[in-house]
């Protein structure tokens, strides 16, 4: 997906958020503010947009010094998502579709997001979520595919979703590899907070490779190529992977929340909506 | 009122939607954030945001050669404000308390603003705004020197608005000049609008010489500087204004909703708050 021009003004807030998330000297702050406004005229359009994220990410690193601005954070959503998890698994074990239950689980998960513009309340949102219509539901070819799968690949976002990632996982009953970014960036799931979330007690736990907050292909490693290329169904989570990846030349299901004007416009649904899309391959 | 860390990202935002108020051709609109983002590291933080805000609109202006981006949606505006005048006067003529019900008439019009990132719907907008408690409320204060006042200059902001702000001069029953913008700039309300608005019949139109969506004291007229200093009550409409003079050195009554986080921190009082505060000079 490229960058649209409403993703702009969403740089100059994310270099906000994450630049007082690494500092308090309003100095630094506004030193961030500046390189990021400068960078806006380099930005290249055909780029995702996480891409351009991770550069406004490594303007913060560069100022401050912090590499990871949301570590604590990070922390305190995994808690929480780690605290409501036995309920939420009590209602897949006694829900009628099980592995539906589970999806929903996972994209509610979602809705733990700062890289984008709101705020969320994960207890009351994650509930909201279990009843809310799908926007795209292509759940019948996903299953259909999970069926023959021997192997699957389950694209990693946020740090807590990642809790909720673990009872689909489990959901599915087949091998799963689960990819984390390469380095800390948003608070997007690295290899420790899928290791603090659980989640190598129930998949093999590998490196995208991917610096960006999101599966940027020639950013990845040959491994994971590899392993993309190879696995019978890919699962996606979340916006930056499915910027990444809306013209990747292989099967996807992306499941996420629709949570700006820009994503949903690409999906064609209404903004709040969830998603799970299949995409075969090709152009959007 | 200085400039916040906070709105740096809003100006992008302003960028944004003014460029495509002006055009359709997206390398113009890019340009616009271009540019706008390489002014980010000269913005004065000890100026005020409205000052800002000029340069924006005036690069707009500049690369796409539209100086009044908002002129049909001011029209609009004027429009349908118009069209529910009839039943606010009724709603004004039958309250109990008339001048009361007029300022919240006209401060229910400043949900009328282009320049803030935040949609609105006025009919309904308003409606709820006449029955919303105050965030801060000098109405005794306001009462007192209003009844002693001779002249009284009374300060325009948004376009739509003015014809509520109509409303309030009719209350008032005392002389009114009312100062409108120099130039277009955003949706406030120039000279035209304010004719538009049938201000004309009940005030005494000045050019506040100001070219900023706001009143910047050193860019003002020496007229408007005499007329200023020598009102004996001076009403000043939106968050423009209060920008503008929140640290002048004269009584000022603001009559504004507080339509943004920086503004509603600055007054010490909740976001969408309505405010009617009496300014006494010197640092608030």
């Amino acid at each position: 997906m490229k960058t649209y021009l409403d993703c702009i003004p969403c740089f100059m807030h994310q270099a906000l958020r994450a630049a007082k998330m690494a500092t308090a000297d309003e100095t630094a702050i506004k030193e961030i503010l500046d390189r990021t406004g400068e960078m806006i005229k380099t930005i290249p359009m055909q780029a995702t947009p996480a891409e351009t994220g991770m550069m406004v990410y490594r303007i913060v690193k560069e100022v401050t010094g912090v590499d990871d601005p949301y570590k604590a954070i990070k922390r305190k959503h995994i808690a929480e998502a780690k605290s409501i998890y036995p309920e939420l698994e009590e209602l897949v074990q006694n829900s009628n579709d099980k592995l539906l239950t589970a999806i929903r689980v996972a994209i509610a998960g979602n809705v733990i997001d700062l890289g984008i513009n709101k705020t969320f309340d994960i207890v009351s949102d994650v509930k909201k979520i279990m009843h809310q219509e799908f926007g795209i539901f292509d759940y019948e070819a996903f299953k259909q595919i999970l069926d023959k799968a021997e192997n699957i690949l389950y694209l990693g976002d946020n740090a807590g979703e990642s809790v909720f990632d673990k009872l689909l996982i489990k959901a599915l009953k087949k091998p799963v590899k689960y990819a984390v970014r390469s380095v800390p960036i948003i608070n997007d799931t690295t290899m420790d907070d899928a290791i603090e979330s659980g989640l190598d007690k129930v998949a093999e736990l590998i490196d995208s490779g991917s610096e960006a907050p999101g599966i940027i292909l020639n950013q990845c490693s040959a491994a994971f190529h590899e392993i993309f290329n190879h696995a019978d169904l890919v699962i996606s989570k979340g916006q930056g992977n499915y910027e990444g990846l809306s013209d990747c030349n292989r099967q996807v299901f992306f499941m996420l929340k629709a949570k700006c004007a820009v994503i949903s416009g690409h999906l064609g649904v209404q903004e709040g909506a969830i998603i799970l899309k299949q995409y075969n391959g090709g152009r959007l």
